[in-house]
């Protein structure tokens, strides 16, 4: 019943990378505002960014050997995701595991549970986003699994598919439509521009939009 | 039933002002310990400071059309005070309302919900107070009001009362007691400077507030 | 019932300040894993670091009043450390406070409830660990008790035990096993170096800890 | 600053009972979904049911001395609204002050804080919808104020307002605005009576309200 | 992009009977601890219990036109099972639309929101699990989905997947599991049955599962 | 490091009983306001009440084995009282543990984590207060200790201390103050008598607790 999967497809790095150009708003919007992790994931350190591909990682409360199994399965610009089999807060992953993950060529870590050293983690420029900052370790003695799809911070994320976190969340991008969000997600940059120069120049989202015909339709009264 | 309220009262910008100085800490005191917002309202960035003359949106859930009706309600010296009709945590605001905010004079936002481009707004100085950080966008479906009375984060704001926001969290002061308020806060500042200087020295505050009696009297031993 | 202990027995120095430069991770993994607060006990500052002995104030909901009362026992290296008797997130201690607790060598503070003028606090390099950032006052009218054993976020904390805290938590450390578990930190930082040279290399966790047997014997199965 | 309006007035009594009648829900959907209180005030026990005219209470935290206050002001019919002044969820109720309410025709209790002595209330079908169930007791040592506007889990109530409350939570009717939304009330409760009947024979609402045109206007598609 | 997939595969009505028969704990447990919904989820009154087919609706939030849409799409032995696109505590659902579900064979409600008309839901014996109780209505102006895969509670659910939920939570089999999830169900049920007469019988359960040695050998002492 | 303390010392069971008789409230009152279990620790069904005696377990989250172990120290008029090393709301104990504590004389249980089987433990009258119902279930991997001090929802529980709950929530009173507590308990019930008998007949507390005048010297005012 639990099983490591060593073999995943990943994304291109260049999408993976220009996702990542994009930010969490964009890219969430383009794909039809769905698989936003919930709000309670927060970067250790503000300007945290990342854009890479996940390594998935189910793992029992309090416990955190599925971590070192899941190191040896990361390749270049991959990111640890972990999902706690029921909810934990405890300090799953610290500097020293990071150590071992930068040196395998890993980029950073979700974590729907807690994580430690944040002072050395944002020494390394190492990001996490985690639902906690605890020192409470934790041991190793019940298995799980990794690169089995996980539900994590309530959004479903299969191995391979394409993570993106900035200072807004994280939002995860699936492997299959990585080329069709980001032609969407370029699109919405590049018409966000116009925008904001109209906007700047002080003219109304209400003209600009032109809302005001379906406002009045609507029944909004002006007094 | 949904209004925008057009001419509404506003404070004088040189009490405003004064009040932003004076703090939210005690600026809360010296009005009697009344109109703070929930605790859960934190800047968006470390330091940020406003004060400003509140215009009010209530919106629904999930929707930010009435913030586009707000701007143009927008004078010089506004913030933004969005509450919810239900709790969400929708990012209902980012970097291209705050353009357009900036545009027509607006100073800041206060919202009992979320907002999202963080990065972005923290990096144009743009000062926002939420309940989360959330890139989970909005619709434009559903009618609100603009510059009602509205309870936000526990708190009750007229259009054009003084909102005052600082790291310790956000207070409103009613328009018409600004003045007054303003006078018991500059009291205050001017009281608290010699406290200031008599405890740096190392006099106790259970000497210069006369305290050991009542504490005898009440009961408390010594041992 | 309620009474300030004068004469409490304190750590050496030295002890508190090596237990200090091992961090709070490290530290509660030397005590077997016990004496962490609450995760919601945040500093309010990043980067905020701390030991210290703690002076122990049992205070009631929305009343600072034993603050003034515990200034006093403060001798230079102490931390105060408050317990609401019930839960309060009200802000309990601000910037004349610290002045004061600064001006009888006090460093720090933890508290089971809400801090004010934090951006104060911050500028005066003043570390506090709370569950809240709260402008709400607090009033001066009943009793509590100082150098009483607490239980303050969840951990039980007499009068003179060690209090280390970072930006990972806050861990408490028993007065009377201070040694041992500055011997036992010791020798996890120490051995931590050598694991943390492997493991930049490029050397495996599975491989370093030997987990590859365990792991097959329970049943993890790689597909 | 402390006081007590000893003369409020009061909406006619059968309006009050058939507002009652009517139930949260209606009520709340009658004055335009406005009103409600948060979701978090809960009944002590199923079934409870409450329509009656408000006695305020602004309360500091942890001190119940105002009930004691109201309890003279209360009038046939009445029910206590208590908003403490910063959050806390302290039982500052229980049997002993709901035996002396009863005795001055009180009906009940909301408060957006604690209870205790629950089986003893349940027992003498004394109904409360409270934030929290807790046996701490609270002090008489601090002024508030009673039958002043206040605002109690998120909704602005005035002394003298309706409050309709049942399993659903509890709903706050302007006293002005009694009338009116009784008469809508009242047409919604006829016309659910009809749409009931409909819908048990298995119509759809889809067809009853006439949806599916809209429902492919904006893009619905059926697979 | 809003769909209503209007044919879905269900499991044999049999095989959800018998699931529902073993319990939710039994259930998840037989199943290798998979498919809990949060413990949140919690039913509306002591004694629900129901298994069932599931449709799957995904719906913005404070909108619940979908609900209407797929009340269509109900078989007999169904239940909704509803999902906001964001979090959202509004009661989507009541008596009415209770009674048009029971009108086409549903049988109840899972909803990761709120519910209203709970004490005519609970006289209809209509159960229902859900976030929160809250009054607040909704609006019907927003598309969404039906029968489309959702993450409910934080547990991915297809349509057609059996939602097993009694009062100790709510719990999901997938379809293609239903029969060999029954299996093991059953034979856990089966050895309860001789356990539960032997612990009855004063035999401990160190003994009964050979606990001693694997104590012991883990350093477990008897002080 | 991981113990189980096989002779504890218990107060009389005449004394428990007692204590038991008085109530939550009461005794919690009667001793000075401490002792009281943090408010979410909830009974599984209304009206249940215990008294008894505390075999204590520390137990690591997610994982029961503890409770196996702690089972054969019980004796008759025991209650267990679990305090997990970090926050977890899993179902550590249903309905066959129980019935084998009920076989030992144990009389229910008190967990600051999850329960399951709520069904069946409430048919049986077994009482248990609990942070969480959750159908998740625990391990056996990993030791914990059985009566060691334990904090417990934010209390401090000695093995051998009484702990007396019913609907107002969990309260425990040292062993070696039982005796002086009951007595103070036992006072207050009788004085509540009296006060009860004039408050029905309409007395005011104001008047019974002669409160006007303080009231009055603290600045009351009446308008």
């Amino acid at each position: 019943m639990n099983i490591v999967v060593q073999n995943i497809e990943r994304a291109e790095p260049a999408i993976i990378k220009a996702l990542g150009e994009c930010g969490v708003a964009t890219v969430h919007e383009a794909q039809g505002r769905k698989g936003l992790l919930a709000a309670y994931m927060r970067p250790i350190y503000s300007g945290a960014q990342m854009a890479a591909s996940a390594v998935t990682i189910s793992a029992p409360p309090g416990d955190n050997w599925m971590i070192h199994v899941a190191v040896e399965q990361v390749a270049k610009g991959d990111a640890l995701v972990l999902a706690p089999t029921s909810p934990c807060q405890d300090g799953y992953f610290g500097e020293l595991l990071a150590t071992s993950l930068v040196a395998r060529g890993g980029k950073g870590l979700i974590i729907d549970a807690g994580v430690r050293d944040v002072r050395d983690l944002t020494a390394m420029g190492f990001p996490v986003w985690s639902k906690a900052i605890c020192a409470q370790g934790t041991v190793k003695e019940t298995l799980g699994s990794v690169n089995v799809p996980v539900v994590c911070a309530g959004a479903l994320i299969d191995p391979g598919d394409i993570i993106v976190a900035d200072d807004d969340g994280v939002c995860v991008v699936r492997r299959q439509e990585a080329a069709s969000v980001l032609t969407k997600a370029k699109a919405r940059v590049a018409a966000e521009e116009e925008k904001r120069r109209r906007l700047a120049s002080g003219e109304l989202g209400l003209d600009m939009y032109n809302m005001r015909g379906r406002l009045a339709e609507k029944g909004l009264k002006y007094v």
